[in-house]
This record gives structure tokens, sequence and C-alpha cells, in this order.
């Protein structure tokens, strides 16, 4: 699958750090920053912008706030073609906190919304552009909204410059066919607008919702090294780059980092595919309730979450 | 997605037996047989049927016979719903090997077979229907199969009574828009047949490609406990159970074997996802190199790996 308009994004260090409160060490960003500028990779995910106010330094670790200074120990000036990104959370920063392009070593801020707040999300994204920053707005926890919500906010989403607006599947609940719907509808409401997918592999669906998101022209891809990520994690970046034939990719890099990193914190940190977050996605619910149960002693309880769940929600 | 025609076909101790060469404990193998009982599951194959010289007992495990005795020891008369199934391969089982139904616990007999051995597939399979089995065909490796000899290995089992033909990605290759092409073409030369899919998880698409099938009706559906199987491994039965809404199967039995059984035995036998296997996956090569290279010392040295892989056939 060859399409010059595809751009992935590597949000390895983003994502994975909802695992580990964000601490990663500073040399593992570092091959992870050098692996996506070797690999041809687009953009880079480096962290989430925050306030100072939202979180305590002393629980999460330097990639929850993007600090310029904590980025240029990683990249520099970063004088490559590799964009970077900080996503953002609306109520967890401060318009002020958002210095001007020429000021940061960011080039794109993605703006993470549930439904009720997009009125919010398009107001920050405005924000965002105006001080000079690429912005994407990506609307989560689609699996649990309305359809006359969904179209309000698509419409009102329309109505902006925003450049991208990104398909998220939260909870890793959706399969193909859910997928290609809910794409054509963003495509119908946003014609001119390019859309990215955001993927998580609850039901180990991640790289195919992927791949049918390729299939119905989204050329914003989201993948993260060993599919890294809260819970079950999201599309591994090496299974995309093996599938994508776009020749400006290249595997080795990220196996490098794989092979030197990852295979050995993939044994402390427990993402991936566990049977308590195939039933939270498979019931169209929030990972929370299963990263609670393996964190706990009943980690290896599946029938005991499965109970506990069914109470809530038939399976 | 609910569809009364669908049957699952558990294959954990067939497929499953290729990683440990068939040396499951009874209690196991038990606890799958009563699991599959409990969970409505429609067949479980248990073993290949094999000839006594075509190996040693000394290197392989009972199910890679399946005698009438050993059978009989796990499932009694087998007064269940659940049928019994065994694969054999062509050249590894003489015709007498296999007794009349009446005298055998089996229902089914599935005849795996490559392009080049159809004919001799076609005649194993009537010989066991004459001795009153349910049979299948299961052609193995059609990622590397030309069309022409595709066809006419098509042309050829539409004229028999076999009522089952496979679609099987033996590699891990294969993504939806093959899968679909490939169903259809089936379906095309064989339009009074079931259609089945075996499908391997080297690019985590093995329960995608299985939706895949379904949607595009193919009713016999093979999958094995956490996915266990060669390699990368199957489609795993829990997340195919939670996708089916048929209130005939039940969840909560493959759960309960999954943590009393597989969680420690995933520490033993590594199947799954695993970053060789994408490799030979990614490539369309069979996946006995990838194999070799997790058993060895090196298992781990990915680089390694792909740069030998590489030298075969450029990713």
């Amino acid at each position: 699958m060859y399409r010059k308009e595809i751009k992935v994004l590597d949000c390895t260090i983003r994502d994975g750090g909802l695992m580990n409160n964000w601490h990663f060490t500073d040399d593992f960003v570092k091959a992870v920053y050098e692996a996506n500028v070797a690999a041809g990779i687009d953009y880079m995910e480096i962290g989430y912008k925050s306030s100072e106010k939202a979180y305590s330094r002393d629980e999460v670790g330097y990639w929850k706030f993007c600090n310029e200074d904590d980025l240029r120990r990683i990249v520099g000036e970063n004088d490559t073609s590799l964009k970077l990104s900080a996503m953002v959370d609306i109520g967890r920063i401060e318009p002020d906190d958002i210095q001007i392009k020429s000021d940061s070593l960011l080039d794109m801020i993605r703006v993470a919304a549930y439904v009720h707040q997009m009125d919010k999300a398009i107001w920050l994204a405005q924000h965002c552009m105006d001080k000079g920053y690429e912005v994407t707005i990506n609307l989560m926890a689609v699996s649990n909204v309305m359809e006359r919500d969904l179209e309000e906010a698509l419409s009102d989403v329309a109505k902006t410059k925003v450049p991208i607006f990104y398909l998220v599947d939260s909870f890793g609940s959706m399969y193909c066919e859910q997928i290609e719907n809910l794409v054509k509808k963003y495509q119908h409401f946003l014609p001119d607008k390019t859309i990215g997918v955001h993927m998580h592999n609850n039901m180990q669906l991640a790289f195919s919702n992927t791949v049918t998101g390729i299939i119905h022209n989204c050329n914003m891809l989201d993948a993260t090294f060993l599919g890294i990520g809260r819970g079950a994690g999201n599309c591994p970046i090496e299974i995309l780059l093996s599938f994508l034939k776009n020749p400006k990719y290249k595997l080795r890099p990220i196996l490098k980092v794989i092979q030197e990193y990852m295979l050995d914190m993939q044994k402390k940190i427990e993402w991936g595919y566990h049977i308590p977050y195939l039933i939270t996605g498979a019931m169209n619910q929030h990972p929370r309730s299963a990263m609670k149960w393996m964190d706990s002693k009943e980690k290896n309880d599946l029938v005991g979450f499965f109970h506990q769940m069914s109470e809530k929600v038939d399976l």
C-alpha cells in the first residue's frame, strides 16, 4: 500500500507514557527520536503539553509537560525532517502555557477532546494555529457518542480551519465495519480535511483498523514502537511500516530500538493484549478498570474480572 | 455478528502442539475439551491422525496420532454436542490408518494439502467420506500459489462432494483485501460448499482476517485458546466468541482454562506476536526460519534476523 499523502505519527513516548507516568530515561527517548529520524517517520509525539498546576512533578516525568529545555536536551535544534508533536487535554492546559511557535521546538499540537468538549477544543486548536502551530483535533471515545451529538460536533469542526481530524478508538472496541462507517461519516462532514486514525489493540485490531483507515483514504496514521500504549496498546509501528510499501520508511532503526530497549521494557510495563483489556474493549468500556485489575494481586484471575464486568454489561 | 450457520472449530491441541510436539498433559487436554463443551464450541480438533511409521513416539506426543484409546481416555464416549476432528497431512498417513467411523470417536477428518497435492487430497477426502466421516480440505500456503494453479485446484474440488473447503493463511502474510479477494474466488468456484478460514497472527491480523471471512459469508471459523499455535499463533477463540453475538457460545469456560493453564504455559512456549514472525509474515515466507531463530540464543537479535531474511527477500 503506497500513497504519498500518508504520514506516520509515532506516539511511543506520549501514549506509552500512560503506562509509566512518562518515567522514560533520556537515553530511551533519544533512541526513539533518532530511530524515527532514521526510519523516515513524519511526526514524533513526544508527550503532553500540560500546565504545571495540573500535575505534580513528583508523580509524572518530563514528557507530561514537554518544556522546551527538556525537548532541547533530546533533540537539540531538531535539524531534521522529523516534526515534533505534543498532545493537549482540555482543562489540563492554560492558553498561556503554549508559547508562540518561533519559541518552540514543537511543530504540531494535537487537541484531544471528548464530544462535550468540542467547543473548547475548537477554541484551543484555533489558539494554537494563531500561535503558528500545525494542529489536529482528536475526538476521543467516539464509540460511546450518540449520532446526533457526533454530527453536531463534526458540523462545528467543518466551520474551522483545523486541517486534520482524528478517528480515535479509545476503548479498542471497534472493528472494520464500524471504522469504515465512521471514516465515511467524518469525510462526509469534513470533505476538505485530512482524517487521521488512532487505534487501540484490546481486540488485536489496532493494526487492522489502521489498514481499514488506509483503504478509506485516511492519511495520518498513529503507531508506536512494539505497540506500546495505554492498556492493550496501539498499532505497532513495525507492522505498519512492513505493510506500507513506501520506500521512504525504513524498518531497521525501529527494530534496533525494540531489540535494545523494549524487549526488556515489556517485562516491566505490561502493555499489550491481555484478557482484561479484551473484556473492556469487547464491552465498549474505558480500560481503566482493566488497568486497575492488571495492577492488582488479582491480575491473573480472569474469570473474576469477567464476573465483575459482567455485572455491569452482559457479554 | 450473529449468523446461525457459523461453526467455530477449536484447534488448540492440534495447532498448539506444533509448538511442543503435542506434549500436553492429559489434564490440560481434558480441560480444553470440557471448556469447549461448556462454551458451546462446535468442533474440537484434538490432533493429527498420522501413521505410526511417519513419526517416532519418542519425539511426539499422543495427539500426533489420535489413537482411539487416547481419545477415549480424554472424552469417554464423548456423549456431548461437541464434535471431534483430526487433521491429516498428505504423505503422513496410509488409507488403512483411518478406521471406519463407527469404530472411531472422531467425527471429522480435515485433509491439509499444498496445491500440488490436491489430487491426493481429493482422493483421501473421498476415502474418509466413504468411511463415514465429515471432511474438509484445507489448502495450505495459498499466498504462494499462482492463480492458474489455484483455479485448477478449485475446479477439481468443485467436482467432488467435499462439503467444506478452507482458506488458510499459513504464513500469516495476508490482509483484508487479499482475504476478501480469495474468499470471493473460492465461492465463485465452489458455490455449493461452505468456506472455512484458518488464519495466523504474524501481522496481528488473525482475528481481523477471520472477521473479514465472516463478513463475506465464511461459516467455519478456526481459533485457539489464547491464540496458541505455530509461531505467531492463531485467531484467539476468546476474541472470536466476544465478537460473535451468538448466545450459544459462552466465554467464561474458555477464560477459566486460560487462567488455570495457559498464562503459565505462555511463559514456557513462546507462541504469539514476536518480531521474527512478523518479518517472515510480511515477507510471505514460511515461519520455520523464525521458529528456528526464536529457539536459538540469538532470539533477541531482531536486527540480525531482519538482516538474514533481507538477503533473501527485500522488505
